[in-house]
């Protein structure tokens, strides 16, 4: 899939690869008859590598769902070698039978890839509330197992899709000093998407040998950057999990504090913020992309702001409608930093600044008109003091997105 | 106007009575052009008895529009006599000018009424941003002044609307033991309402003799039972005002911590609760309304979780839908109480419990349907613990609200 935003830059030393995972990954997706549709929804990820490291992070949500309470329960989350997800149901709410389900997704994963089961990662994504069908899902996982294939991560990546209008998969090329390696990824996510870490799920697959600390440290810094910094609709999900598997297959070794390790991070960080992009184009009804930087000296303060234009359906609703009305992002900006008043707020739309320590000041009204005009629109704002940054990017509000969410489950 | 709603019940002291102001008011409203339909944009407000007590809550927003700044730092807000508000520009991030105009607006007001302006306080409700056109409100207090009536609070409670789409007032006769007094109110809001308190302007008029303390301690209560437990959509405005004024002229005394005192909270109660219900039945594109009622053992985790459900788009989308997704309730929750997991949550909808410690039960969905299909829909949820309760009440989330705000400055 070709990608380009003006907001994340590829990196010299990665290149666009041809679809196909890194060696010692094979995947496949099938149909279970979790969809209503009939399309695929259950996805099978082996890494036939004993050495396979990885690293994950989930949703903070007190409503985990099963798949997430099982995961990080009794999994070592340092070397698993199997991903087993579905589609079309959430198994959130689902009490003990769903986490007995989960478990059960997760011995049928296991026996179909000869793998321990504490290294069998389940998840699943849908609708919340209804009890899983497992019985679909084991006939699913042993179906997929027939299917496996180093360029399973195509119908991989089409078995975790939801609302999702397109996939969200990228296989790269990153050259290291020590060699080249190969970086793939296949990700959903288009509702119940809010900046509290990773509302969706991701996996990342790479050929490249890292020890676990360095996929966890690696993974956590580019899920900050990408994934906690994306807004659709400010829901956190029951069910967001984000996994980085590295199976050492190619043979190129990432060692701590190297030049490798900053290479990969770098590719690492482009990818997910290339996937994270990709999730708010995609968000629910989503027409265009809006990208909020604040500034300031109080780190809380330039977070919370960032979140709350992000956040704020006045400012995505103005969005949707070309409108320049950036007296929203005053007004979120005061609701996220309250009691503070008056607070010496400046706000740039594009390159024309339109308020100024607080109030409005003169500007071209033909050229910002143009300047929101555009697929994406570039928000600033400047709180008092220096040092701290946040971005957030969000999508619009639509009439596309009611109609997605108030005729979902029925 | 008739009023009812199952969640509002009139206390047995209260009867509804004609339009008009309590003994000792006068009010206008007038065109002075900062709409652009032509319809009443200023209001006047004038006590006539010298004696007048008040009291006033405002927004808590770092972006304090700055008839809100003026009101709080110049005016004696126990001893207010005058109002004058005007709707179509909120005088809202317009810096130090916006304070001169805010100030202009007071002096006139002031010199229009005879009365000091640290006593009149000045409410701007309409677009963020814009410099207040001045003159035009000069001239349209000059214009109040002579239909000053007592029969006003029509005109005036007309003159603060926006995108409002019919007037949010009442006028009661109040029982007490010492004797009858009148309680009227004018209110407005329809969007940028958000629970944290008051995101509207509502002017509160009684004939009773009200100590100051008494006022303050009154509204404050019934603030927080009221407009601090709505949403429309969970955006706190730069500009929300709530003023109390008691005239004393009806003669009726109302002492602290007497029997007169609870029944006049009493009827203040169910007055402010009731506009508050209007404003979220009128919340933008708003067809039904949603009550959510959490109780558990823990004070901030309750209302955290009242607000989240309130606040979710999600849950607002399903609500316009007829939808009965519950497990959008329960994300909401897990949102609300992060890091938490695995959190016992109890959902029931209208009077059906859909989920119980987390896990869905079975229930008649046909029934559950039907529940959702009314006008009013409540939801309930249970925390672990006791002691603790939290409602909100929310309007639902329809194309309409895209409509009206894609397209508001423009």
């Amino acid at each position: 899939m070709s990608f380009s935003s003006r907001w994340v830059e590829t990196p010299a030393h990665v290149t666009e690869a041809e679809p196909g995972l890194p060696q010692g990954f094979r995947a496949a997706g099938v149909a279970c008859g979790l969809k209503l549709s009939g399309g695929l929804d259950l996805g099978l990820l082996v890494a036939d590598e004993p050495g396979t490291t990885s690293a994950a992070r989930f949703t903070r949500s007190g409503v985990l769902a099963a798949p997430v309470l099982l995961t990080q329960e009794r999994c070592r989350l340092d070397a698993l070698r199997v991903v087993v997800a579905n589609a079309g149901n959430a198994n959130a709410a689902t009490g003990r039978r769903g986490v007995e389900d989960a478990a059960r997704m997760q011995g049928g994963a296991s026996m179909a890839a000869g793998i321990r089961e504490d290294q069998v990662a389940v998840a699943s994504t849908g609708v919340i509330g209804v009890p899983l069908d497992v019985d679909k899902v084991i006939k699913g996982i042993l179906a997929a197992r027939g299917e496996l294939a180093p360029y399973g991560d195509d119908t991989f990546g089409e078995a975790i899709r939801t609302t999702d209008k397109f996939a969200k998969s990228a296989a790269l090329d990153v050259a290291l000093p020590s060699g080249t390696v190969r970086l793939t990824a296949q990700a959903k996510g288009a509702g119940m998407i809010s900046p509290a870490f990773a509302t969706m799920l991701c996996f990342v697959q790479t050929d490249a040998a890292l020890a676990p600390e360095t996929a966890d440290l690696l993974l956590g810094v580019c899920v900050k950057r990408s994934f906690d910094r994306i807004s659709v609709d400010g829901q956190l999900s029951t069910n967001d999990t984000a996994i980085l598997m590295a199976s050492g297959a190619g043979g190129v070794r990432v060692a701590p504090e190297s030049a490798d390790e900053v290479r990969f991070g770098e590719a690492l960080d482009y990818l997910l913020r290339r996937l994270a992009m990709l999730i708010v184009r995609d968000g629910e009804g989503a027409k265009r992309v809006g990208r909020v930087v604040v500034h300031g000296g109080h780190e809380p303060h330039v977070v919370a702001a960032a979140r709350a234009v992000a956040g704020s359906p006045l400012v995505k609703a103005a969005l949707h409608g070309g409108d320049p009305n950036w007296g929203r992002i005053a007004q979120a900006v005061g609701q996220a930093v309250h009691d503070s008043a008056p607070l010496p707020v400046d706000v740039w739309i594009e390159d024309t600044q339109v308020c100024a320590k607080g109030a409005a000041i003169p500007y071209d009204e033909r050229a910002l008109a143009a300047a929101v005009a555009g697929e994406e629109v570039e928000y600033t704002v400047g709180l008092p003091g220096e040092g701290a940054e946040a971005e957030v990017f969000f999508s619009d509000l639509s009439h596309e997105y009611v109609t997605i969410n108030a005729e979902y489950t029925t």
